[in-house]
């Protein structure tokens, strides 16, 4: 396994000067519906909105000045291009976002607004490589990957240090969204370092590559997820995949309908604005709540970018 | 003044316990919008979803067992009855709320879930304040007012003291919205002898009966609000007025678009889920920004109750 759990333990370090360090979100009412001690790491109130600030950071302030100063890339539809505008602007650095030309004009506008140039490109996965693969060349700026990179896996798991420390007494069980595998394979380090808890991952039903690889025990490099978790519809990395295998104790799947249900418990009971994509955990224990019974069980709330015009419940 | 700094002090080492210490947000996004700097008590992720937990559980946990036994009452369209409900729980005591009998259905079943009894009225105020007389009498129970109580004001002015101690360097202002005048008045009494900031209320240009009130000089025991701020409907209390006369520097008026849209852009920036009322102060910065440019400001976020089936942004 390449990143350790020191790795982690320094992106803190490095980290916690310039992100925010994120409560926990506790409802009675929910632990009583659920039958279980919720704990909720409210990543959706980070920077930018989501913990991808985390990774983010992580990277643009490990590299030396010279890359800096060339510029760093990226595609992304979503909360990662954000992230990357968001750390580079605290550092001077440019910034070029690779974004679909079908991207919301609010997902532009959040990284125009740290400062960052955006490439348009077509909605596809090749267009996307293509264009980060030709500014790399022709611009000399680093690529920092949403999720298979090493030190995006050691900045995403500084939120499972925090968490552990803010939850005063052991917890039975970590759970985390899997896209593309960031977050939950640095929560997988951290936590299998930290305490004896069980890490589950949580997938929607119609966006379970990792719960097939988990099962078949080889990475799917293709799928097409169809979930409303927007932030989950990414295959999990090649490293993260790895990692996972080592730290990952299950893969919990769950409906779209209880994504929803789960969405709208959230804002209701902890009062907090959450993605689709932050629901899925407690949409998982609402499809499977035999297991969960009377234990405490830590859920990363991963962010709160949505359209506020458009609700799922509404309409 | 009857409410003294010391009585919160101690109303903050009695309700601590069962309370939620909640957090202090802060967005540099919104810094940058408003030119100034902003600090927002969280108390929307208070017990019950409002500062409200505060007063009750300071009135109920301040009780003689032989009161307590006979039980609570007060009359609530909203927070507060759902506030003595839950800290009447807490203690075992009798709990009943008197509602008015168009009170939405979401309102009647937080206050039934915490275990108490609702009895339905006529929904005015004569026969709101009728039935509670009726069953003080009948039943021997004990009124919690709230607002225009004590044990209230000195109960919600411990959200101010946690503000101050969390926001580590001095602020140059600090504000609530006024309803009743339970939270504006407590916060003055603590802001003034742990600060030398200035305290300011914030209001609806439609339910600015305290700016009137302050303005003569002279309470305004009736007056008709019209505001989407279902939470400031209600008229400053006498004991509230008299506070806020000797601490509130200023009270400061909104519109009712502003409030929408401040609303709409703590959700956005915050991630936190607001009502109509929370809004207030930072609609009023946004109608008068001059004087709070370049200033330390701190808001406190009141509730976050809200029907997710209606925002007031969509259609």
């Amino acid at each position: 396994m390449k990143v350790t759990f020191k790795d982690i333990q320094q992106a803190h370090q490095r980290i916690a000067p310039h992100i925010h360090r994120t409560p926990i979100l506790q409802s009675q009412l929910l632990n009583r519906m659920m039958d279980c001690e919720l704990f909720f790491k409210a990543e959706n109130l980070q920077k930018i909105g989501a913990f991808k600030a985390r990774g983010a950071c992580n990277a643009v302030f490990s590299m030396d000045k010279s890359s800096l100063q060339k510029g760093v890339v990226t595609h992304s539809s979503g909360n990662h291009g954000a992230a990357l505008a968001w750390a580079a602007s605290l550092r001077g650095a440019p910034c070029t976002v690779v974004m679909p030309n079908n991207a919301p004009q609010v997902k532009r506008d959040a990284v125009a607004g740290y400062g960052a140039s955006i490439e348009l490109c077509e909605p596809n996965m090749p267009a996307r490589e293509e264009a980060v693969t030709r500014l790399i060349q022709q611009q000399g700026y680093s690529l920092v990957h949403p999720y298979d990179a090493d030190l995006i896996i050691a900045g995403q798991g500084t939120a499972a240090i925090e968490l552990l420390e803010q939850v005063e007494s052991e917890v039975d069980v970590v759970m985390a969204p899997v896209g593309g595998g960031g977050l939950i394979s640095g929560t997988g380090i951290a936590v299998k370092a930290m305490s004896k808890a069980l890490v589950f991952g949580a997938e929607p039903e119609q966006a379970k590559d990792a719960w097939l690889g988990m099962q078949r025990g080889e990475r799917l490099a293709e799928y097409s997820p169809n979930t409303i978790a927007d932030g989950l519809r990414a295959t999990v990395g090649a490293r993260n995949f790895a990692v996972m295998r080592e730290t990952v104790d299950d893969i919990l799947l769950c409906s779209e309908e209880r994504i929803v249900e789960a969405m709208r418990l959230i804002w209701t009971r902890l009062k907090v604005i959450v993605e689709p994509s932050c629901a899925v955990p407690l949409a998982a224990i609402m499809d499977q709540p035999e297991q969960f019974k009377g234990k405490r069980v830590a859920i990363i709330l991963t962010g709160g970018n949505v359209d506020l015009d458009r609700l799922p419940w509404i309409g």
